[in-house]
């Protein structure tokens, strides 16, 4: 079945090169096993770094060391996993008529060439750099390598305004790390909201209310046009204005490091990343790729995605090495599920947004959902919002966002199973998940999420989300913005507009509400939102929309 | 589609009726709905009952009320959901002919009758006392109403010893509570371990672990003689000993509710609990039954089952509503997914146990895998063990049991809707979970799990569950148990029995291992044993198996 002594190269000596080859040695005891990589440090977790930044860890090469400590360099993959890694070793070219690489030692500039039967690029993924002017100014950096955490972390210690360019992931993380460590922290994003590819509006609406309440300043719709300083930055200025600068994270994205693959002439693909097939083979079946600078598929369309996660890289190693060594493995694809802590608020998200839906031509329908989650009577329990999004007529889950301070990543990650498997809302609804008050409530945040959105499929409620009726409010529309909460929850916090109605007198105070108008109930979460519209329609009152989250769920200033 | 001015009797309300009321009322603004109860309390969560026994909320109407604090009490039904609950009523008969219930009003001894279209039974369970001398004692009760945690309560006030007939859920639950409380607890187990027909022994070893540790006295295997006392209770009498007590809570387990149901005639299953079908429908179409009174079908074997847990009582009312309403809806069924806490250690199971599996003829596949919950650089992570169970042939995933300080109920939730949607093993370990350092680690402890289980079907991995690795020590069996840990980690904590080896060391030590003794190699997870094994066989040793689940998953005295 495999083939011994082959001869395998693997360029790039971090997550998904490292996976290959310990996977592969694991498979086939002969194989000749050979890792190079132009940094010493290898096999480092990037996803850690900002919070060395903030300090949650003090010895950076921490992130190059097994949960139990030991150091994962050179002499740790000789000896315990038995292959051979070449570090400060550059792959100048790849020989593919002659099945050579060409390779120099940075610190010797000796040139030499290894020979592959199988080659597996694994190169990584480089920063995109905006090309304005100042961003090669000392203090102005992207976050991928220890170094660069390293040196962001120095600049943090006599540093007391820092700029971040672009509200993606790292941008997000560092802006919480920055800011325990004291520093002004300014976001410019040129888009209107945080994680634009990620997350629809009210969900990322709910970060930019956290930052806001960390005084971090998030400049959105608002694109760079320059960093300026001498022998340091010292500023950086915008379309609309310009902030004082001694610390600049370049953080707009990545894209895959292919330079090499492309001089050797491997086929790239519309995302710009290598091209692969199921068996992450590329355009030359001798050579593989895996992790940042290879293609994916997306379950849900079928089309090619970029979307570089080292969760996808360690898959793809994996999924390389089971067929180099003659198990054969497709790698079916991904959803892009990512999580994401911005100081107290966790968010997660998976499959598609509902902007995502919409582009392709799906007719998606959107449900919004505020809960605890856990039993409210369990200490420690905190409120999530789960923005749910499906197909209309499949009645398939298309995607989810949930944030809140509460738990965000088990319901992601239920629901990414879900749609991985074709469930449909109703299957969702029915899910056996385990429950106890510590954990969970008897019908899960999750269940009530799915059920209302059956509950909006079958025409049984009508309901507006909270930016819909936020345009309604900024237009001065006409309609009555109820809230059916007690008088004790309305005077602790409210929305500016709203005229109050508890839920219990609603059946009594019917006569005072005008038949024709729209009426918009809305609660704390969305229960007695929802019963209040049930109430006015059974009463006769044709116009009644909930809104769906309630103040948990509204993203914007609330009255205090 | 629906039949206006239907006449509704649904008799129970706590979770089953109430769901279906509020649900029935939303659908049907005509609906006469009334519920009836032989308590005044109505519409509790039994399920918090052990907390306030621990005292970690002070008013037990807490479980009356909403998350917003509104008492769900008769006036809150009819005002704000609209039906009619008539308290301290008891149901004395079912005329089935007529479409009539015989109530009493238990507080003035009136009788009446009460029409019904269809009529609701939610009859819940109740606790089973075991036929033995001194159950009618004072101070002897179990745990399922309101009054009974008060009475629990007033006697852990002043008693010192409490006996606890029972380890199952609520037994675990009030063990922990009583203890918090001051009390020495025992408990008295029929069975050689907790939780006997949800997990298998080796995860229901952390669980007696965990309750030594916080000095609760865990009598497995001793049955139960007889409780005395004169005035009140004194002691409790097993085969194998005698044990103080000033309070017993009997703990043994429920059964159904079926009196009414069983005099009228109506059909119940194998289990003793009310037979249905997909729609929850009695023998009697006009009679459904939901909650703990009713039967579930096993998603896996399409059996039926008695499992009566307050997460499927309320999907069960919901199911019952939509088809009173003309909403024609099936209820699945159910994978006995719970979750527990007990002291510090958190518990879940879904599926099938390896026991389960076998019983029913099914070719089992485990595997026990350690790891930690989240990225072990992101302060809070805690060690997590999984047992994983599968069929061998069809490698679909059959079950899950997950115990450890760290989040369990993120991976049964995920496997449970694997289960249900009929994924294999190895779909479970390509799944698109979410991934940041606060949340899971790049390759999810699932996936790691998933991983290992795939390398043990496919030939790769061969490996000894802890349980067979202790009965080989305590049987004396000759083999070496490897610790190829750290010398610094085997300093802290190691398992009697074995010799260390350090993994780094193992390729250049060979010689001094003997080639035919079976070798056990271990470590704090299961990752390096894994290494370890294949090391050894890759140099020729052919009798070598991993101890799955390392250190952390050992479920015996650890040496310190």
């Amino acid at each position: 079945m495999q083939q011994s002594k082959q001869r395998i190269v693997i360029i790039g000596g971090v997550a998904a090169g490292m996976k290959t080859a310990c996977r592969l040695r694991r498979l086939d005891p002969d194989a000749q096993i050979t890792v190079i990589d132009r940094s010493r440090n290898i096999s480092y977790g990037a996803c850690p770094l900002p919070y060395y930044i903030e300090g949650l860890y003090d010895d950076i090469t921490e992130v190059r060391k097994t949960p139990t400590g030991v150091l994962r360099d050179e002499n740790f993959f000789a000896r315990v996993k038995g292959f051979e890694t070449l570090t400060r070793t550059e792959a100048l070219e790849i020989k593919r008529t002659e099945k050579k690489v060409l390779i120099r030692n940075l610190d010797s500039g000796e040139e030499s060439e290894l020979d592959y039967d199988k080659l597996v690029m694994a190169t990584g993924n480089e920063p995109t750099i905006p090309p304005l002017p100042g961003m090669d100014l000392p203090g102005v950096l992207p976050l991928k390598t220890m170094e660069q955490a390293q040196e962001i972390d120095r600049l943090a210690e006599t540093g007391k305004n820092a700029v971040i360019i672009g509200a993606g992931l790292i941008g997000l993380e560092v802006a919480e790390a920055l800011t325990e460590r004291g520093l002004n922290v300014t976001i410019i994003e040129m888009k209107d909201q945080v994680m634009s590819t990620a997350l629809d509006f009210s969900i990322a609406a709910m970060v930019h209310h956290e930052l806001s309440r960390h005084k971090v300043n998030l400049r959105l719709a608002e694109p760079l046009q320059r960093i300026e300083g001498e022998e340091h930055v010292t500023r950086v200025v915008t379309t609309k204005g310009v902030y004082p600068a001694d610390l600049v994270l370049v953080a707009v994205g990545v894209q895959p490091a292919v330079k090499l693959a492309k001089d050797a002439g491997l086929k790239l693909g519309e995302t710009g990343a290598i091209e692969v097939n199921a068996y992450m083979q590329s355009s030359d079946p001798d050579i593989y790729a895996a992790g940042d600078c290879a293609e994916c598929t997306d379950l849900l369309t079928n089309q090619k995605v970029y979307v570089p996660l080292g969760s996808t890289a360690n898959k793809h190693g994996r999924v390389v090495a089971n067929n180099i060594a003659g198990h054969e493995e497709q790698f079916p694809g991904i959803l892009g599920s990512l999580a994401v802590k911005v100081f107290d608020l966790n968010v997660a998200r998976t499959g598609m947004s509902s902007r995502d839906a919409q582009l392709i031509g799906l007719k998606p329908e959107s449900i919004v959902v505020s809960a605890p989650d856990f039993a409210h009577l369990y200490p420690g329990n905190n409120p999530i919002v789960i923005k749910l999004i499906a197909e209309r007529s499949s009645r398939k889950v298309l995607g989810a966002q949930v944030a809140g301070p509460g738990v965000v990543d088990k319901r992601v990650d239920v629901i990414a199973t879900a749609i991985t498997l074709g469930a449909t809302v109703d299957q969702l609804a029915q899910l056996d998940l385990c429950y106890a008050p510590p954990f969970s409530n008897a019908m899960d945040a999750l269940h009530q999420t799915a059920n209302a959105m059956r509950n909006k499929l079958d025409g049984l409620a009508e309901s507006l989300s909270a930016v819909a009726v936020k345009e309604m409010l900024d237009n001065s529309e006409e309609f009555i913005f109820l809230d059916v909460r007690s008088p004790a929850e309305q005077e602790v916090v409210s929305i500016e507009g709203s005229t109050l109605m508890p839920l219990g007198a609603l059946r009594q105070k019917l006569t005072e509400l005008p038949v024709d108008t729209l009426i918009v109930p809305f609660c704390k979460m969305s229960l007695r939102g929802y019963e209040a519209q049930l109430i006015l329609q059974q009463a006769g009152f044709r116009n009644v929309r909930y809104m769906e989250g309630g103040i948990l769920g509204w993203p914007y200033e609330l009255k205090k």
